[in-house]
């Protein structure tokens, strides 16, 4: 075959040439004489129309039989089409066909429940919302990557294998390391503040892991995480840092991705609406908030999902959460200078109830105080040695924060569960396929 | 201080200006009433001119007798000058310094061993060399996903927890998974299948884990790979992909990085040659040539380091090598229909000694083919299942490859060890810092 292949999303650009479509059978409809299909390559949905004189009659009755997502290739003319989806047809004069299914084809077009998807994950992905949610993921990684590359940030990957635990080690996956043994990382904070004291901005994005034995809609034990960090930056900056980068994914997303939006009949008003300035409160005040509302809640403690969900939804953008008791949050965390209990960190809350989708603050810069932090969260010295060194050559002021992918997806997709939000999602009990 | 902050890097834009620079003191030398001080800032450095006129006497005193590494804000009027590094140079008029190293900086100009500089590589990263690595890897990562994302794939990230290996269980890592256990993925290929048979055109790039006992100048435990597969691709197009990454990630070192090769003293003349096509040659040819070159070499071998140096050497660009007998490639590599015992495979190697960049090829879509290698190659059939449902439902020829990250780097830099080119390298007895 010497006619040119075209993808499906490109066929626009081919309107009145007669190409090649090299894809799977997602759907048919049959009337009488014609053959509706609806082929599926990876990059969209076409229809096909083939009627019973446009190719030999054995091919049109065979094309009346092949099961779904039989692979095929079908050759003919791309007719503009306004009504279409994509906007265009293919006349079809010509069927290839390569493999058909040797057993009825797992998913049917009826609704399945999640562990059956879940179990067929690499089936399922070839389906409408898989498609749609994966692309969106794919045009959050790009704008971030964007977003930074624009403003001079480095690309630094933090370590997967660490010797220390960021946070503790309660949550950590350990792993044989030849003789010895490593945890799996939690954060690449903390190998990013070495490198903003070396690189000025940097931003790690990669796997993180986190052994919780939670089973909530909102955890995996893998994830993906972009970390910027910048050197000389107080809490301030990085908080205009993490507004930016969030109006900037969404523009990217709502620029690119609106047919995607559709496919998953996500309303895209409420992420038009997101612009800057993003309310800013603090942990003080989201207390009030919780407290007027009635629900129940220790001052003093980290909210849990319920209270994110009730703050969030006070506002039409994400909220930005300052200033929470040092008392919960990381050794690493730079207490404020106006109130020595509470920590210069700040956790930016999404609306329609997803809750934390970024958490960061400005760093401890000063090794005295740091030292003893380590000591009152009784971590040991030994591994953080070389974290003390940041402190003890040329320490500066410098912040970061951590933006969690598949959470940013869940929003911007309207998905109810984060594990429809990453291609091969693990959990506690799934690890297949 | 309401003077405007800028980036090293930016200064040359705000020529005339009076600026603030934000970073460390890196160097100095004085001549009587004149010291001129190199300031780093992590996006690049500049010369500061302060005479003794210039700045308070006890300013200027201190000045003479900071340690290297203080961290310091320069506050001063941006002078071009063609001479200076970066076209211009900075004439101090204030300075705040921040923090005075605790002790001596441990890395002197003089040269140190690479134990030593790896045990401090936190602090290591803000010496040129690193600095100049770093940047040539951040450009390659942005060329790499540039080059993906003009082309409409779209990024798929494999899992990093796998039930099953790709390629045999000697080199992997376990890892403790609540009650079971998992292993780190050696590569996201068998993922990135399932993927492209649903998305098209697709590619992951993360780490990738291999418990190798090696020590060798190339080997890492934790390296990056990029890996494309497409459906409905065959050998040939692939290859025409992987020829198209390499000079496409090259054009943008060149374009963007001209300074940071010149700190390496890397000649950019053997990158400038590198242009398409590249030599393809068969694994036949290719022992052939060592043959002639008197190499002692077992023919059915998979090639080694030296044996790779010797073929690479003979061109003055990428060499890509095909068709390696089957029974050294791994169970899923595609057969040539022209000869039932070699692979569809390619390995790209690259010049000056560094070797394999790239290896990958055309994948077996026939399901009892498969199930057939499978047994073969003694590897269990439960956790291949969903594998072969590839093959069970719309098979289709498709292909991909892999690209080593730090190798490329390695290449474009001219370091002679990967470990220089990944921020933190992990290897057989190196997991800190």
């Amino acid at each position: 075959m010497s006619v040119k292949r075209v993808w499906i999303e490109n066929l626009k650009q081919a309107a009145g040439e007669r190409v090649r479509v090299d894809g799977w059978l997602y759907n048919r409809r049959s009337k009488g004489k014609i053959h509706f299909l609806q082929i599926r390559d990876g990059s969209g949905i076409v229809q096909s129309i083939m009627g019973c004189n446009d190719v030999p009659p054995e091919v049109f009755d065979l094309c009346g039989k092949l099961p779904y997502e039989t692979s095929l290739s079908v050759t003919g003319t791309v007719r503009e089409d306004s009504r279409a989806p994509g906007g265009v047809e293919l006349l079809a004069e010509a069927l290839d066909v390569h493999h058909v299914p040797s057993a009825e084809y797992p998913i049917s077009k009826q609704s399945h429940g999640p562990d059956f998807l879940l179990n067929n994950r690499h089936l399922w992905l070839r389906s409408r919302r898989p498609f749609a949610v994966l692309r969106i993921r794919d045009a959050v990684i790009t704008a971030v990557r964007r977003f930074f590359d624009e403003r001079g940030f480095l690309c630094v990957d933090s370590p997967i294998f660490t010797p220390s635990a960021c946070e503790g080690t309660t949550n950590l996956f350990e792993v044989e390391y030849f003789e010895g043994s490593a945890y799996l990382t939690q954060s690449g904070q903390l190998y990013n503040e070495a490198a903003a004291l070396a690189l000025g901005r940097v931003y790690c994005f990669g796997p993180t892991f986190r052994a919780e034995k939670s089973k909530t809609r909102r955890h995996l034990t893998e994830f993906w995480m972009v970390e910027p960090e910048v050197a000389y930056a107080d809490l301030d900056e990085i908080m205009d840092l993490a507004e930016d980068l969030v109006v900037s994914i969404l523009r990217h997303v709502l620029g690119t991705r609106r047919p995607e939006l559709e496919i998953l009949e996500r309303d895209p008003a409420p992420l038009e609406k997101v612009a800057s300035p993003f309310p800013r409160i603090t942990y003080a005040q989201a207390v009030k908030v919780l407290r007027e509302k009635g629900i129940d809640f220790e001052e003093g403690d980290d909210f849990g999902a319920p209270h994110e969900t009730a703050i969030s939804e006070l506002y039409d953008r994400p909220v930005m959460v300052t200033r929470y008791p040092a008392a919960v949050k990381a050794f690493y965390m730079k207490r404020d200078p106006e109130d020595e209990k509470l920590a210069l960190c700040v956790d930016m809350l999404a609306p329609e109830g997803i809750g934390e989708i970024i958490g960061g603050g400005q760093r401890e810069d000063d090794l005295a105080i740091l030292e003893t932090r380590l000591a009152e969260h009784g971590l040991p010295r030994e591994p953080f040695e070389w974290y003390l060194d940041l402190r003890r050559y040329g320490s500066v002021p410098h912040a970061g924060f951590g933006l969690g992918l598949e959470r940013t997806v869940a929003w911007i997709c309207g998905t109810e569960h984060v594990r429809e939000c990453i291609p091969f999602p693990r959990m506690l009990y799934r690890i297949y396929p």
